[in-house]
């Protein structure tokens, strides 16, 4: 299927082979879902990186967090209570882990293609019992001079939304969670809005509901309330089973802009894009009814989770036409693409016109 | 098995066929799980009731809200597309529904025991387009003179905690959802501590966590913030499946004491307490193993939903030790107890001791 995404001809940018691994004993599985900001003139990338120890014959094994350090989990593959179905979660003894744990990662660049790590900036690794299991696909957003991070703290808890500030990328405050389990994919708007802080985010249900967007507004960017469902899963689309917004709306003329992820019932992610109200971005004026971006170059069909591509981070270009996101491809692999808002513009479907 | 539960003699206290419906058209099915308050010198419940047409042979028949009124849907119990094996919530052509439609009623008594509905006081209904499946289960806390009403408000876009306030029972402020899906048992505490308001909720994770009880703050009981999982399920035992918490947790000189439910794999509802730190809640210091009250009356055992007992509403009578409860039997009928604290007191196993 043809989209609207012009693919870096580089991509893909990063592969898991190009960054060291952050503890001796585990290997770079995936690079993939940067969080994307501007800063001191550069193009910086906050990749999620995931590891695990070298996989061995007949064995699962994964590291996780603890109070002293990181612990490696073993477990064989023929255990009868093993259920690993899916690449990236697994079961055993009726609990819950992930195959691979992950942290974020700071890399910059001068021509937002070369990516390379930086001296002297920190990782940014899971911390607290609610952080156990990692810290992954962090969204960025510039208000006020302050860098927000909010990211999946995943954890025996539950997977939730977390959030730290900084402004000079080297000392971070930390602001606890912020969105309970079950929740993820939390951009937070870039402008305050009738004096109000606003997000997207993404809780999933047990029952009744589903994997739909959801909007939230807060005094202080820490504390949130008044959440509304403004975006769902469409049967028979591409954005069927799960859909979660991308990195901060991009502010246009005709209202703020999301691009969002959507999968179907095979675990195919797909980008969309759709535009909420300038006053209340409760209200979504309109909506892509098909893809912007499919996977179909030979990166986003095969890796370690194939058929995906999903974005958290982009830069809006000086003519503010040009939008450059970047996204994991295969959930393995960091890639660039550009599109442009007027060609965005030409699928979404304006409700009630 | 025995429990420290003293059962009033006049149980059930109330049952469906003891108030009229809300809606020509509809029965009660359920009257349960009652939000308990003091208020002009009198008890008062505000009842959640749960109604549906009358059920005719062959068909499936539920109300539900919409922008005009109340609306009946009728599905038949041959059709291949029908799930109905649970009978609180059906799957119809692959999406979630309620069999019966909830609302709040206010009810009052001079004694505690024999209640009637009260002139001039209006229903609290479902409104706006996160309400639709109705509101259930309201926890009542009395913060500085204004009561904070935190319930479940059902619709398709999921299940998640709304707040309303009110000082004088007949208008009501509405805050929206203050957590989002999938989240119920929302019980704030009646006092702030250290100038923030906190409160025990309930989310439920699709994968890797559970039902679990978790803590949040506030800086004004709207927006929240801060949320730890304190309190986990528990293999083997009573609340092995999920727990949540009851009414506002009660201070005593060696903690805030939460009487909570749990249920195991058979969907038994019992209850248990636990004991958090008088300055920092979200530490919880001692727990009961065993529960401490189990379903054993008849009333208990059969009626809509069999074998529960749950609670959300309590009075701390002025003796300080003696606690009467409210709770919801066979999620059919509202029934009374009275516990002393010094009896759950003997049956918390404190941490680290």
């Amino acid at each position: 299927m043809k989209d609207i995404a012009k693919r870096f001809e580089q991509n893909p940018l990063l592969s898991p082979k190009d960054l060291p691994a952050s503890t001796d004993g585990l290997q770079i599985t995936c690079l993939l879902n940067p969080g994307v900001f501007q800063y001191e003139g550069k193009t910086w990338l906050l990749v999620r990186v995931a590891e695990r120890p070298e996989q061995k014959e007949g064995v699962i094994s994964f590291p996780i967090l603890t109070e002293t350090g990181t612990e490696i989990i073993e477990i064989p593959t023929n255990d009868p209570e093993l259920i690993a179905t899916d690449a990236r979660v697994i079961n055993y003894k009726g609990v819950d882990y992930l195959t691979t744990l992950s942290h974020l990662r700071l890399l910059c660049s001068e021509d937002g293609i070369n990516f390379y790590e930086p001296k002297d900036y920190p990782l940014l690794v899971g911390e607290g019992m609610l952080e156990t299991f990692g810290i992954e696909d962090c969204r960025v957003a510039l208000i006020d001079g302050k860098y927000y991070l909010t990211f999946t703290s995943v954890s025996d808890n539950g997977v939730g939304v977390g959030l730290r500030t900084t402004t000079d990328w080297k000392t971070f405050e930390k602001h606890g969670m912020i969105l309970p389990a079950h929740n993820k994919d939390c951009a937070i708007f870039e402008e305050k809005i009738n004096g109000l802080f606003y997000a997207l985010h993404r809780p999933s249900s047990v029952d009744i509901g589903g994997n739909y967007i959801w909007i939230a507004s807060s005094p202080d960017g820490v504390h949130w309330g008044n959440h509304k469902c403004i975006i769902k899963t469409r049967k028979g689309l591409w954005d069927s089973k799960r859909v979660g917004a991308g990195a901060a709306p991009i502010k246009t003329e005709k209202g703020w802009l999301s691009i969002y992820h959507g999968a179907n019932e095979n675990h195919q992610y797909c980008l969309g894009a759709f535009l909420m109200d300038l006053e209340d971005p409760s209200k979504v004026i309109a909506q892509t009814e098909l893809p912007i971006m499919v996977p179909s170059a030979e990166y986003e069909l095969t890796g370690f989770f194939g058929n995906v591509v999903f974005t958290n981070g982009h830069i809006v270009e000086p003519d503010r036409d040009t939008v450059t996101i970047y996204y994991g491809a295969s959930d393995e692999f960091v890639c660039g693409a550009k599109f442009s808002i007027k060609e965005i513009y030409s699928l979404l479907k304006f409700n009630n016109v």
